[in-house]
């Protein structure tokens, strides 16, 4: 089954912030490690922006994570 | 060890193209689907743009793969 953009953008979010919180890691250290503006991370967490791909290498980078894992939730 | 956002986007245009010739679609098949233009799936896969999460969203429910799937190679 197709899954819509915005609900995919939104659990994404979700993701980040759960990965982020259990690394014990505030927006901006997570901001400051991937060179990425506090707010910017934010607005990926809250699903407001349609961020791109370096982005996302970036802020795997920062959580010390695989990019393929900031995918690797369930819809939900 | 860190990614570097280059050698990502390369990696990920090959696999989506691995992806999409598996299922025998050509680039325009694939434009058709997921309402992109062809070129710009070309340019995703020759690594020339950096794409966004909701056109991968596009790209993946066109290929009828999980978005996680089109984040899951080596990197080379």
């Amino acid at each position: 089954m197709d899954i819509s953009e915005e609900t995919f953008i939104t659990n994404l979010g979700i993701h980040i912030r759960q990965l982020r919180e259990k690394k014990n890691m505030s927006q901006q250290d997570l901001a400051n490690d991937c060179d990425i503006p506090k707010n910017q991370i934010g607005r990926i967490e809250r699903a407001e922006i349609n961020t791109s791909v370096k982005a996302l290498v970036k802020i795997a980078n920062a959580l010390d994570v695989e990019p393929k894992e900031l995918f690797d939730f369930s819809i939900k």
